[in-house]
């Protein structure tokens, strides 16, 4: 039975992405805007809705972070809206002309940008996330077939619920947007499995969340997330390059995916620079997990383990190693890293060239934040997530990042010879 | 042991892959040349190793067809060899700059084009692939690892080990080229679950094998390949170019993917287009399988079942079917197309272009065969084969879908405020 009515709903999601792929931009930018407005219509049903999930949520003994992360009131229901009004207001990527030629037989070729068509999303609870996906599948000429984590549940049925009704308002086919959160766990199999209805999954939240959309799935997924992010000392490091590009990287904001999590420092370097980025970064609030040398050079330094060079920390915590050599640095980071985003702070040219090269990470800088992998910072307009996978897309995605191509040619009878 | 000693050829090659993503376009042309002279200088030996697979493959009773796909002699070698120097000439994908920008901070950020890393490729019994794979890989700065069939099992050992001696003799890592042919099974297996060291996976082969290797993989796949190719002929479809169009999509060459399956002929033109069209097509020697009112309007038609609209006949068949509209013409495409290519003949550019935009294949065409869907074809010089997926690339790919990029940021200390 269950899966007849997920399998129902995918058909639903596939028929009207056929509707929401020919949805001229002003359309699409119309049925944002009506979705926005609804949204704050319908704040005080969002908010009694999401009271319960705190309710439930409160009753299950989730933390306080997590609670913090689930919570709506009447200004974070205006901030979705201001945010899928945002989005209304991006560039459209559908129907761009990616390439095109005209063939020696005179036909005339063109690869054109066109939506996916069904964009599944696999989630936690942080039901902001619900409508964000929507909106930025709606402005991509996407359906989309959601799933929340089950203690946003009561939210996001209301938030779906909100959306397809404001669709509905413009004659637009509400089954564009869809959940399945109300199947629990089988929807998110349904989902990870739904070949030929699932154009791509995107999932987003925790490593294991990752890990098991990932190994599980037998649609194509975009791998969105974690960031062991290295910064490196090189021995020609300026002081206040390394001290303020270091104590950026980790504090400016902790808990996201491109702050710095392990600082290796180049044994030359590390009596200057292991007191001074040291102490810059104790001053901030940072505890510190260092090697033998480190501790040496460093009062008030936890002893790092094997562990901590694998460790995603996301919070006021950071490794720190001196190594021999840039080679050194090049393994560590081979072994250690998520490949996400890696930073040298050096003067070298040879230095930074390497750097550049040798790093397989999908954001690679020299003597900048790693705080800049960020779709915002890279001018995208609204971000997607940050794939560390090399199929379609790596690194910051925008919208175009939510389209595929196909090739039109037009002739006038050419056959082939 | 065999899950330690394949770990350990994928370890070998994730190092080689970082060789090979520094060696200049000129390092690989020459590479792929001495590849190129081995393989003729290797030939004796490479015909003797084959000639063992012929000898077990009759022993099995393996049919005359796959018998010749399986064949080397001489001239197979040589072709190889040619086939091997003109990838050697194909322009370098790697180091392309995508896109760049300044930042509004001055951080210089760049997209730049960078190998996958570990290329994977699955396939069946056709020793050429195993040429064909290693030398797109290799010009696109990727380490490969390959699996063929077992039927070639000796063939692909010899020509990995010429093509493994030929980088060696130019100082290149040998481990850039890999098999894990020994290791049967399990070696496919390994290589599609082989997360962190295989980038990308792309089978070739039968559908039966690309489902496999979709379904079964838990490292990212390029999906390529089945053909259920459509033609319709609109209502304004001109006779020479109804027959012309038809005839050459389905005989030009039927055992290929791009080769047409199935013609949908408007209600409308039926009585016009079925016997001019049906008769040319039977006197190509195609057997057409036809609905009722095909069958009224065309002697010696095979009654179609439901299971001809399905099948990819890749031989001189093709169904045949009467629709009563371009909407029903769209839904049947929709219901029974492996979504590579469709054609519709037409002078209506109404239907045109709703053809154009409404049906959802890797490449749709107006007024052209549907033999055009190749990379020589759309100019690539080389085809990886044809996607078709809607992730990272649709329709014919050429080398650069065998790269992804990375984000390359150079600042002078910048940090986020």
């Amino acid at each position: 039975m269950t899966a007849a009515a997920i399998e129902e709903r995918f058909r639903a999601a596939k028929r009207a992405s056929r509707g929401a792929a020919r949805l001229t931009s002003t359309q699409k930018s119309e049925a944002l805007g009506a979705i926005a407005d609804a949204l704050e219509a319908n704040s005080a049903r969002i908010i009694a809705a999401n009271a319960e999930d705190l309710q439930r949520g409160r009753e299950n003994g989730i933390g306080d972070s997590l609670l913090d992360r689930l919570a709506l009131d009447e200004a974070r229901v205006s901030a979705l809206a201001d945010a899928t009004r945002e989005v209304a207001s991006l560039p459209d990527p559908v129907g761009e002309v990616v390439r095109g030629s005209r063939l020696a037989n005179g036909v005339r070729l063109e690869q054109i940008r066109v939506p996916f068509g069904v964009v599944g999303a696999i989630y936690e609870a942080r039901p902001n996330v619900t409508v964000d996906i929507a909106a930025l599948a709606l402005r991509s000429g996407n359906a989309a077939v959601l799933r929340g984590g089950s203690a946003a549940l009561s939210s996001n049925m209301v938030l779906v619920d909100v959306m397809r009704e404001a669709l509905a308002g413009l004659g637009i086919d509400r089954d564009t947007i869809q959940t399945v959160d109300d199947f629990g766990r089988d929807g998110a199999t349904a989902l990870m499995t739904g070949r030929g209805f699932i154009d791509v999954l995107v999932p987003r939240g925790s490593a294991s969340l990752i890990e098991t959309v990932v190994t599980t799935s037998t649609v194509p997924v975009i791998e969105t997330g974690a960031g062991n992010v290295h910064v490196v000392l090189d021995s020609s490091a300026p002081d206040d390059w390394a001290r303020e590009i270091t104590v950026n990287s980790k504090t400016h904001r902790p808990s996201v995916c491109n702050s710095a999590e392990s600082v290796l420092v180049l044994r030359d370097a590390a009596e200057r620079l292991v007191p001074l980025v040291g102490r810059a970064l104790q001053e901030a609030g940072v505890t510190i997990h260092g090697d033998e040398t480190v501790a040496s050079l460093l009062d008030g330094v936890v002893p790092a383990t094997e562990d901590d060079w694998a460790t995603e920390y996301l919070t006021l915590d950071i490794a720190m190693r001196v190594v021999d050599s840039l080679d050194d640095a090049l393994d560590h980071i081979d072994t250690y890293s998520t490949h996400h985003t890696e930073t040298i702070v050096t003067t070298d040219v040879r230095n930074a060239e390497r750097f550049l090269a040798e790093v397989d990470s999908a954001a690679v800088y020299v003597n900048t934040s790693t705080r800049f992998t960020d779709g915002g910072e890279y001018g995208f307009g609204a971000e997607v997530g940050i794939s560390t996978q090399k199929l379609h897309a790596r690194g910051p995605m925008g919208l175009p990042e939510l389209t595929s191509t196909k090739w039109v040619g037009r002739g006038a009878g050419q056959v082939r010879r």
